[in-house]
């Protein structure tokens, strides 16, 4: 189908969040109001609304969409103007608001079965720690994931460390058992959900390490995981084919998941 | 404005090229083809549309929107649907097209008076030989050209050795007369209109090489210039606020414009 339009066009890389949906409530909403308002002060954008206005129009897209289980997703574009690269001077920043149910079934089974990953470099560019649309790369890597039979990417730097997945924070446990996920000053996102984890896994007493890990010791790792907004912590159970662990949901993931479900 | 929308949305992340119209005529629309089709295979899209069809399309759009002097631009999505990494298994492609004009006069003065560049670290991705809209690198850089008094940002790398710029390809003119711009090696964007001028200069019998250089060799260049399907070649007088040769268009960017002019 081709489209002739007018002489303007949506300026399209906009700065984006998303929040998940459980039970109809939205998790850790202010967390991602924060990371939002930090993505947009990283690209210069004024953030066109309040946070009481945004939780309103959130409630309200979740309501008429009528998603109990699913994600939320919001992108702020600074507007509709000519196309140039410098910044449309008299544009007017437009908010885009889409809520979806997700599959409450499939995702229960990842976190209970846990899912295969692979490996690919990192190709991205080095500010990842904004949320943008500018997805290319993650949406390549998991699509080769996909084809490989994976559920997710994990992405490796020059160094041959991890960064993160395509779409998630990346986890180990160590054979002493400490949790490790690479570092913020890495050029990585800062998973809204990636923080609670932390959080949660330091109330519980146990030992978390923020650094790079290599490709190498998530393989020989005792457990590995990944965490999302959409999907909270789901257990790893094998990298580039390599069987994690027993190749099943491990005891810390678990210990994680449920004291993760149970502050939400 | 807040829009609430319903259950799925428009993938982002779109294949894209550009064609600039002279006295209602397209420049280099077989270069321009070529590198759509290629960035679109390397995204794996399948060209939804013949080069035929699209001839017609934007042809059309370019005399609806009465555009003498200007650009068309195309962009192909993978098409809509719910929002996920993974390529969408049943979405129809849809291709885009809009055609502004250009201010002529404006750029005819900056074809002739040559423009201010500044430098910037390269932070895009590994991936700048494929063209799409995720450009919110080149737009940071754009923006803070123009905040400085500049019309152009050019990108170093690691190294220190210039790429290209924000949305042009970076040349120079050694102190020996001999042509430099960045070899299609490194992480830049295969300009169709560099590429004519790399031709367009062997046949005039100058000395072209294709290849890095350092920021301090742009600074100490006899000449400087940009090309782009927007502007052909356009003269930089400064890089960085030092004065780049005469301060002037230079006489070999001035045989190149004849040249590509009166090839076009």
């Amino acid at each position: 189908m081709i489209q002739v339009q007018g002489l303007s066009r949506r300026f399209v890389v906009p700065g984006g969040e998303v929040w998940a949906v459980r039970d109809g409530r939205l998790l850790d909403e202010q967390g991602h109001y924060e990371r939002l308002e930090r993505s947009l002060h990283e690209i210069r954008m004024e953030n066109p609304t309040t946070r009481r206005a945004l939780a309103h129009a959130i409630r309200e897209t979740v309501r008429r969409n009528r998603v109990r289980d699913g994600l939320v997703y919001l992108q702020i574009t600074r507007g509709v103007a000519p196309r140039d690269h410098a910044f449309p001077p008299h544009a007017r920043a437009s908010t885009v608001i889409t809520a979806r149910s997700i599959d409450a079934k499939a995702a229960a089974l990842r976190a209970q079965n846990g899912v295969r990953v692979i490996t690919s470099p990192d190709i991205r560019w080095a500010r990842c720690d904004i949320k943008t649309t500018g997805l290319l790369a993650n949406v390549l890597a998991k699509q080769s994931a996909r084809e490989a039979g994976a559920y997710e990417a994990w992405f490796y730097d020059e160094a041959q460390n991890i960064t993160e997945g395509a779409s998630t924070n990346a986890w180990i446990v160590t054979s002493a058992g400490v949790l490790v996920t690479r570092d913020t000053q890495a050029n990585i996102l800062r998973g809204v959900t990636r923080a609670a984890l932390v959080q949660i896994a330091k109330a519980m007493q146990m030992r978390v390490e923020q650094r790079a890990f290599s490709i190498d010791e998530a393989k020989q790792a005792r457990e590995a995981f990944i965490s999302s907004a959409s999907g909270g912590a789901v257990p790893v159970v094998a990298i580039d084919g390599v069987t994690i662990g027993s190749g099943k949901r491990g005891p810390i993931v678990t210990r994680l998941q449920q004291a993760y479900l149970s502050r939400a």
